[in-house]
């Protein structure tokens, strides 16, 4: 194969069956890492925007990049702009940031492999025959990186977290939590949202 | 311990640091799935909808769902509702619904150890040392489920992803693609959102 950035198996397992886009992402994610002199972030200090949105295919990239990243939906890392792209954004406060992008000639013939044919008929990755999803990861992993990405140094780019605050109040109608940022007051007394009756 | 619900140690790995909320998250989603009688999901059939929002802690529980359930943030199967709440609602099309929220009690009793006054202090969950938080996590796993999780069926719950489409366009500008939900017209050429210069 081409490039050493293949997942682990526990990858997959996280992921939740085998395709191309899953390895796709992380391979993405490692080249940004190595590019931007960054390691797996253990904490809050690396971001990802994916140009992501929703149905449409090909989403599964983003667990790459989690994966690889350490850039979690949990760790409020990562979230999708909704431009309905394969590519990402990566951003380290001090490091700077670069975009990945998949050139449309890979896409088109990464296309033509039968695992699509299968996708476009609408059977779930895991019910395809493992021999055919086998061949399309096989074949990923062997395409040249440069065939692959278009990568683009983004020296303007700018992210800032809103600033976090731990302060929650117990919400007078469900006695539950909500963090301060998000209480809502109504006739007087704090509110969580749903309670509230506003919609945000 | 209490709970059979530990993480393995490549769910830590995933994660990136070692802290209690990722296992609490972990075991809302696995007692969730043995409630709905669902296993991990392998392709796109149970979804999650935490009520997470952003700037507050404790948003790690969402990696521990995604961990658990497989109902990640790359196959689309993950959305915060931005309430601001450690809760979430956990959903699948023929099995229904349930919604996990901890209990204000075990947030309290849990605040007291010493691992959140190194977090306020703006430590980074890396950088505590590892007795402390040893000692939340050990702690969580000696809880009662009956002590952490307030459990509501909710019956009337409906979700419904939008329809997916594998068509795509190549932006007039970039040359990429975009998923032709989101390709955008502009002086009678499909654009890419950020090229076509409009917001959304």
């Amino acid at each position: 194969m081409t490039t050493k950035h293949v997942p682990k198996d526990w990858m997959f397992e996280f992921h939740g069956h085998r395709c191309p886009f899953m390895p796709i992402g992380y391979r993405m994610g490692m080249l940004a890492m190595e590019r931007l002199g960054v390691g797996h972030e253990s904490d809050h200090g690396f971001f990802v925007f994916p140009e992501i949105g929703e149905g449409h295919p090909q989403a599964c990239m983003m667990d790459g990049m989690q994966i690889a990243t350490g850039a979690t939906y949990g760790k409020l890392l990562m979230a999708k702009t909704f431009y309905g792209k394969l590519a990402a954004t990566f951003y380290h406060p001090t490091k700077g940031a670069v975009r990945y992008a998949l050139k449309p000639e890979f896409v088109d013939a990464m296309g033509k492999l039968e695992f699509f044919a299968y996708r476009k008929k609408g059977v779930e990755p895991s019910q395809i025959p493992a021999k055919v999803t086998d061949e399309v990861i096989n074949w990923v992993y062997d395409q040249a990186d440069d065939f692959m990405f278009k990568v683009e140094p983004k020296p303007d780019f700018k992210f800032t977290p809103v600033k976090g605050s731990f302060n929650k109040t117990k919400c007078t109608a469900c006695g539950e939590y909500a963090f301060d940022r998000y209480v809502r007051m109504k006739e007087g007394q704090p509110f969580c949202i749903p309670c509230s009756g506003y919609e945000k």
